[in-house]
C-alpha cells in the first residue's frame, strides 16, 4: 500500500458536521491502491472504559480521480463528540491503522491510546456549513442589464445606439434597464427560471457598472430605487428570487472617495481607504507590468479606473457592510454575488457573512473564485463559488474535445472532493457568462453540443445557471461580443433552443431531490468513444445519463423510461445513441 | 516518482504570510521520492504579458519524516499577489507540473494555462498569522496555587493541613495562595524564567478550581483582587509576564447560573446557558457511560460536576467575553490559557480572539488542545496549543525508550509541518504539568534523564514551560501526586538540580534568537545508538546538540565551544559522550 498517498485533514472538508447530528468523514488513498477501509470510532472519555473501537464500520468509495480514491461514511454520536481513526487493508493485504499521530501498522496497543485518533470533539451546530435550501433547487439566470431588454426609453444614456442594431463595442450602450426585466418576468416565469443574477446595476460610468461611483444609488440609466423595489416586488411574488453584484475589491476612479484622494492627497480623509503607496495619486499608464510601475495605488488587476479598497479600514468594513446589510434591508434581495471576491481579506467576509445572515438566516452568498476555494468555504464567508473548474471541465470534454471522458470525471470529482456535501449543492454551475465566449460560440455554433452541455450541467450537483440568451441560441465571442441585445423578436429566436430549455429547466425540478442531493457515479466512462454512463441517486430514487460525445454510435439495451433525448434511435432491443447524442432517465 | 503522495493545501500552513511581504510555501512528497522541487511562480495578471513562469526557484528540503519529505521556500511578490505551482522531478527522472487543477507530466501547453496555477490573490496583512514577540522569548513557569506557597494563612480554608506534612489526597488543602506567590517573586527572577501560567484562581470548590463558582473573583482561599493586582504589578516590574487557566467550557455545578437551572428548569432565565435534555435537571450517576445516560445535560467528559456551557447562546458569549476582557482591562494580564480549547466553538474564539488582542495587541492565547490543531491556529482564534505531541514524542525517546531516534525526529518534525512557522515559534512547550505525572517521576527517578529531556526541549522551537518545583527535583505520579506541596527548605531542595535549571534558562536567554527562529537540522540520527546531532541555525549562528539516549559511547572529535554538558569526558582528540549524556555548543 502506498502510506504516503493517504490523506485526511481533521476539522475541514474531510471531517464535517453534515447535519446537526450526522458528520462526514473522507479518507483519500491512491487510486485502487486499497482494498478496504473501515473507521474505528468512539467517545473520546470512554477509551478506558470498554473496547468501543472494536466496532469499526466499512466506508464507501464514493469518487475516483485519476490519481485517487475517496471514501467516506456518515456517522453520529450518542454525546455528540468522536474520536476515530482509519484502519485500512491495502490491495497488497497490508493492513494499517492512520490516525492523529500518523500511519502504523494495526496493532491492539495501536488502536488503544487515545492520542492517536483525530478528533471531532464536540458536534458545534453554530460552526457547521449550513446553506440555504432554496438554492438547491434555483435555477438561476444572468443578467447583463445594458443588453436585456430597454423597458424605459426616458433613462437612455445620450449616444444610446438602437436596440440590437449592431455588435456591442466595449464602450457602447443599448438602453437596457430595470424596467425592461420587470417587462419581461413572465417570459422568465415561462421559461422556468427562479433566480435571477444581475450584473451590477449600481451608478457607475461604463455600461458594464464594475466601476462603482455610489453603491447607494441605482444607476440612472437603469431606473431608480422604486423600479428596483417593484423589480424585487414583481419577481418575489412570482417565485424569482434576486442576486446582486457587491463589486467590494476597488471601486471606480470616480467614486467620490476616491476623488477626494485624488485632489487632497494625504490631507484627503480618505487616504486610508484605498491603498495609496505615495502622494499625490499618479494614474500612471494603463494596462501591463510596466504601467503598474508609474503607479502609486494598488488596483484590480493593472487596471488604474479600479482603485482597490483597504477593507483592513474599519470605515472601510462599515462603509461596506452598510451598503452590504442596506440592500437587504430596504429591498429585500436574496443573495450577494461577490466580485472578484479573492482579493477581498477573509477578515472581512467573515463579518460580512455575520452581517447579512443576521437580516436573513436564507441569505445566499457567491463569491467570485476561479481556484479553488476551501478557505472560503468553512462555513463563515461564502456558501459557494463561481465554479468556474466545473465550467472547464465539462466544457473541456464536451465542447472542446480536450480531455478523455475518465478525465473529465476526475475532474468532476477532484472538485466535489475539495468540499463539503451541503457547499456542492449550492456551488453556482455556468458555462458562460458576461466574463467568457457564449456556449454555442464555443461549441462552433452547434447547437447539439450546447444543449449536450447544458443538459449535462443540469443534471449535476449544484445551481445551474443559464446566462441571458443561452436559452434562444444566442451566440458571441468573448467580452464584448458575448454582451450582445437580447433578442426579443420571436421569429429571431430559436424557439426549438426555448423548448428545450425549458424542458431541461422543468426536469431540474422536477426531479430537484434526486439532482440537487443525489450521489453521483459513473457506470461507463468510454474513452475511445468518449462516451459515459452516470446516475444520480438518493434513497428516493434516481436519474440516469447516456452521453455519446464521439462518433461511435453506442448502443443502450432494454427498456428506459426516457425523460429527455437528443440524437436518440428507438430500436427493438434498446436505444442506439448516435454522435452528440443522450438520454436523461428514470 | 509517487504523483498521488504530492500534497499542497493553498491559504493554509502550506501557503501563507509570514511576515508583511513574505509568503512562505511548503510541499509536502514521499520520502526519498523526488530529487528536485522547483516553484514557478509570478503575478497573476501578467501570464499573458511575457514569461515570467520561466522564473522558477528550487525549494529547499526542510523535514524529514517516515513518510514524507518537506520543501518550503520564501517569497515575496511586486504587486502582492501570486500565481504557482510546483515543477517537480523525482528520483526515476519523471518531471511534473502540480497546481491547482491537478498533476500533469510538465509541458509548454500546462504551464502556460492560467486556471493550473494555485493563487495567494492578495498578501492580506490583516489576515496573517501574528504570534505575539514576547512569547518566543518566554521560558514559562507553571504553577498550581494551592501548592506553590502559602503566604498568608489567615485565609487558609477550614481543615487545611500542615504544609508539605503529607502526599496530597484528591480533596486536600495545604493554603497555598497568591500571596506565597508574592512573596517568592524573586526566587523566580533568580531562576530566570519570565512568564508565569497559574492554573485556575477564580472561586471555585475544588482545591485544583475548575469547577469554577465565580469567574469575576478570586478564590478566597487564594486572597483577593487586591493582592492579585499587586502580584501582577510586581512581576510585571521584574519583567514576568502573567498567564491566567480560563475554564470556558463548563462552569462548575456550583455556579450559581446552573443553581438556577437546577432550582427553576426550564423556567430559569439561564435554561438556554447549558444544554439541557430534559427537565428538571438529572445529576445521574457519575463517570462512565451508563451513568451519562441518567444524566440530563452535558458536562465536561462524564463529570456531572461540569455542566457545559451553550456558547453559541449570545448572553452566554458576552458573559464569557466581559470575564476574558475584564481581568485583562483591570488587571492587565498577559495571556489567557484555555481549558478544554476544543470542545467550544470556533465561532466564540474567533469572538474571544477579537474581544482581547483589541485591548492588547500582544495578547497571547493558548489552547489546551491535545490533538493537531490547525483549524484553531489559522490567525484568528489561537496562537498556540499546549503541544502535548511534543511532549509526547521527547519523552518517548529520552524518558521511556518507546521510539527510535528517526521516530523522534520524525514526529518533531510532523508537528512542525502542521502549522505556520510563527506558531511554532509560540508553541507551549511541556513535559508535565498538573495533568500528567512528573518528569522526574516518569524518568524512574533518573536525574540525568530528566535532565536532558528539559535541555533538550529547551533547544527546539516553541517556549519551554518548567513545572514548579522540577527545578529542585520534585516528583509526583499522575493526579494528585503531581500536585505535591513545593518545597521550600533548601536542605531538601536538590541544588544541583536548581543550579541546572539556571544555567538552561540562561542558555535559553543567552541564544534566544536562535532557539525562537532557528531552523532545526537533524546531522545523525543512529537508531542502534539511540544518539542525535542536530543543529538550529539562523543567519546569525547556530546552536549544537548532541544526546546520547543509549549504553554505547558516542565520539564526537574536534573542540567544541562547549554551552553546557553532562556525563561528557574530553579526550585528546574531542569528547567521549556517555549514556543520558549530552553537549550543547555553539
Amino acid at each position: 500500500m502506498e502510506r504516503a498517498a493517504l490523506l485526511h485533514r481533521p476539522d475541514s472538508e474531510y471531517a464535517y458536521l453534515f447535519e446537526k447530528d450526522v458528520m462526514h468523514i473522507r479518507l483519500r488513498t491512491k487510486r485502487s491502491d486499497v482494498k478496504e477501509v473501515k473507521i474505528i470510532k468512539g467517545d473520546p472519555y470512554l477509551i478506558n472504559e470498554d473496547k468501543w473501537y472494536k466496532e469499526s464500520e466499512k466506508m464507501t468509495l464514493v469518487a475516483t480521480t485519476e490519481d485517487y480514491d475517496y471514501y467516506q461514511i456518515a456517522v453520529d454520536a450518542e454525546f455528540r463528540r468522536i474520536q476515530y481513526a482509519f484502519d485500512i487493508v491495502g490491495t497488497d493485504g497490508e493492513e494499517v491503522f492512520y490516525g492523529d499521530r500518523g500511519i502504523f501498522d494495526l496493532s491492539e496497543s495501536v488502536i488503544e491510546k487515545a492520542e492517536n485518533y483525530f478528533r471531532m470533539p464536540f458536534f458545534q451546530e453554530v460552526d457547521r456549513f449550513k446553506a440555504p435550501e432554496w438554492v438547491k433547487e434555483t435555477v438561476w439566470y444572468q443578467i447583463f442589464p445594458e443588453r436585456f431588454a430597454n423597458g424605459d426609453t426616458s433613462n437612455d444614456p445620450e449616444g444610446t445606439l438602437p436596440w440590437g442594431s449592431q455588435l456591442p463595442g466595449r464602450e457602447d450602450f443599448f438602453g437596457g434597464d430595470l424596467q425592461g426585466v420587470i417587462d419581461h418576468l413572465d417570459y422568465l416565469v415561462d421559461l422556468g427560471i427562479n433566480g435571477l443574477y444581475f450584473c451590477p446595476i449600481f451608478k457607475a460610468s461604463s455600461n458594464h457598472k464594475y466601476d462603482t461611483i455610489d453603491y447607494f444609488d441605482i444607476d440612472p440609466d437603469f431606473g431608480d430605487k422604486e423600479t428596483f423595489k417593484k423589480l424585487v416586488e414583481e419577481a418575489h411574488k412570482r417565485g424569482i428570487k434576486i442576486m446582486l453584484d457587491a463589486v467590494f475589491n476597488h471601486t471606480g476612479y470616480y467614486a467620490p472617495q476616491f476623488q477626494d484622494v485624488v485632489k487632497n492627497g494625504e490631507n484627503s480623509q480618505y487616504a486610508d481607504w484605498f491603498h495609496i503607496h505615495s502622494f499625490p495619486v499618479e494614474i500612471g499608464t494603463n494596462g501591463n507590468f510596466e504601467g503598474a510601475k508609474t503607479l502609486s495605488y494598488d488596483t484590480f488587476a493593472f487596471t488604474p479606473m479600479m482603485p482597490k479598497l483597504n477593507t483592513a479600514n474599519k470605515e472601510v468594513q462599515d462603509y461596506l457592510l452598510d451598503i452590504a446589510t442596506y440592500w437587504v434591508r430596504e429591498f429585500n434581495i436574496d443573495a450577494w454575488r461577490l466580485d472578484v471576491a479573492n482579493e477581498v481579506d477573509h477578515h472581512f467576509w467573515k463579518k460580512f457573512y455575520e452581517a447579512t445572515t443576521a437580516l436573513d438566516k436564507d441569505f445566499y452568498i457567491l463569491g467570485e473564485i476561479w481556484h479553488s476555494s476551501q478557505s472560503w468555504l468553512q462555513g463563515d464567508e461564502f456558501h459557494g463559488v463561481m465554479n468556474y473548474a466545473f465550467t472547464e471541465t465539462v466544457t473541456n470534454f464536451f465542447v472542446k474535445d480536450a480531455i478523455s471522458a475518465t478525465k473529465m470525471a476526475s475532474g468532476l470529482y477532484e472538485q466535489l472532493m475539495l468540499y463539503r456535501d451541503q457547499t456542492n449543492q449550492v456551488m453556482f454551475n455556468c458555462l458562460d457568462s458576461h466574463d467568457t465566449a457564449r456556449l454555442l460560440h464555443i461549441s462552433g455554433e452547434n447547437k447539439d453540443i450546447a444543449k449536450m452541455a447544458l443538459t449535462f450541467t443540469f443534471l449535476q450537483q449544484g445551481s445551474p445557471c443559464i446566462y441571458y440568451g443561452t436559452e434562444i441560441g444566442m451566440t458571441g465571442d468573448n467580452d464584448p461580443d458575448c454582451r450582445r441585445c437580447m433578442v426579443w423578436e420571436e421569429e429571431n429566436q430559436d424557439q426549438i433552443f426555448l423548448a428545450f430549455t425549458k424542458q431541461l429547466v422543468a426536469l431540474r425540478k422536477d426531479y430537484q431531490p434526486i439532482l440537487s442531493y443525489g450521489d453521483l457515479t459513473f457506470e461507463t466512462l468510454d474513452n475511445e468513444g468518449q462516451y459515459v454512463e452516470f446516475t444520480r441517486q438518493t434513497t428516493e430514487g434516481q436519474v440516469k445519463g447516456f452521453f455519446n460525445k464521439g462518433a461511435k454510435e453506442q448502443t443502450v439495451s432494454g427498456d428506459l423510461e426516457v425523460l429527455m433525448s437528443q440524437n436518440v434511435e428507438k430500436t427493438a432491443s434498446g436505444y442506439v445513441i448516435r454522435e452528440n447524442g443522450f438520454i436523461v432517465s428514470k
